[in-house]
């Protein structure tokens, strides 16, 4: 594991101390994990971010995928500015009163991050540490694809991590990515809250079929052996990702599909409480 | 742009030397890009590879994702190993005689790869200078997601790139992300070949009918302004991503969508002639 060599120990123990004060008001840290890109690991984080708000829940997100960071987007806060104060950085709200930081607020919308990895993860400890989160009781983390830079200094610097959800789709390549994402997890020690399966069918808006995009792949089976609880299933439909490049996440409507996002915030709702009080 | 410090300049000199030697000896070098993740960019790069070959080319494939090599197993490689000799690592060829190299074939197919960027960006260039590709016509390199420090290594080591293959879905963040990637590219003077909208449109298996699974963008538009040649569109048909988790890609068969394939091949070999003879 490549340990940044940037920071003298000294100043690596002021980063924790200062990074453990924020982190301190803040109940819960989930991580949103996947390995693989593009299986709706943002679109998850938004929904659940806006349910778990829904529930009466104080939310913050932080979108840790510097080279692509689409939740400013997904949450309507396309042309929202960070302002900075003499304790740190004010994070943008959006509508429902979200806290969100994201490189995205930063930079011009069409410019490409092209950060090598050492900047990349300084960028997320600064997020840990220098935005005022003040008391929150959901830090919600999109984490980007792969198992790289961003996603090892997350897991270092991020005290007290309650654990991640993991996003997969049910095709093979998915599913070996997926299963990189929790060996991961595994090594580190870090607890795996439940699985969301994405894209799991798709209704045809004309004749109402459910049909499977990936056929062939016996996801149950998977999960089963992995031993983590299958937090829900949602399925591939367009109205789904208009609304969320429309930063609306769908949980906020009142049908089908957002009744499918709440029964997972339930769910996820008991077991954390069965992690935190240690009957897990 | 953050450029390495880890070499020496007289070592770079010499890897760059190296890489050339090896370069040389390959008339076109295609990247594929997308910005963002998930949108089908490795099974455009196997298809175009086997269909590539299928036109009589010779031809090679560097899977530059680090953090999720899914090439192997998209071209039926997953047990393939790497053979050494005293001129370098031989790479695997599937069953058509494509040449592979992918981190894939070094680490267990369940282990995630957690090296930082330095390291990630030290595999990059032993693909390209310590492989013994001989002579091609074409290599074909599939980029991981976002433009951080995989892209960047390739874009600063690899002479004379033919071109960029720009992989989009037709919703709005991946045409951010995209448009994110085509902006890397003429920062660093790349050309661009073409784009290639993947999961266009789904076919209802039952009752036939065509659905846009993102209805509310205009891609056409998007594509106009870009100024590049739309070399093709490939629907989200569950027969193609079967297809690439067998090592099969669907190109290989005589059918609706392989001719859709073959047809973008055949566009790109146009736009590659176009280019090179200066007529763009």
């Amino acid at each position: 594991m490549g340990r940044s060599k940037s920071y003298p120990l000294n100043h690596l123990f002021e980063i924790r101390g200062k990074i453990a004060e924020r982190m301190n008001k803040i109940k819960y840290k989930i991580a949103i994990i996947s390995g693989k890109g593009g299986v709706g690991k943002t679109t998850i984080t938004v929904n659940m971010a806006c349910g778990l708000r829904m529930r009466g829940f104080k939310v913050g997100v932080i979108d840790a995928d510097i080279h692509g960071p689409d939740i400013p987007i997904a949450l309507g806060l396309e042309k929202a500015c960070v302002q900075g104060s003499k304790n740190g950085m004010i994070p943008p709200q959006n509508s429902m009163g979200i806290k969100v930081m994201s490189i995205g607020f930063f930079i011009e919308k069409e410019e490409p991050v092209i950060w090598s990895g050492p900047l990349v993860s300084k960028a997320i400890i600064q997020f840990l540490r220098d935005v005022i989160w003040g008391d929150l009781d959901f830090l919600i983390i999109d984490l980007p694809p792969g198992t790289g830079d961003p996603i090892l200094t997350i897991f270092r610097f991020l005290p007290n991590l309650t654990g991640v959800i993991l996003v997969t789709t049910p095709q093979k390549i998915a599913l070996i990515d997926a299963q990189k994402a929790l060996n991961l997890c595994k090594k580190l020690n870090i607890p795996v809250l439940g699985v969301i399966e994405n894209m799991s069918y798709f209704v045809c808006p004309f004749c109402g079929s459910r049909i499977r995009v990936f056929p062939n792949i016996n996801i149950d089976e998977k999960i089963e052996e992995w031993k983590i609880p299958l937090l829900g299933r949602i399925p591939l439909i367009n109205d789904i990702t208009s609304l969320t490049d429309m930063g609306q996440p769908i949980i906020i409507q009142k049908n089908e599909i957002s009744n499918l996002f709440m029964a997972i915030i339930d769910k996820l709702l008991i077991r954390i409480n069965e992690i935190t009080t240690g009957e897990n």
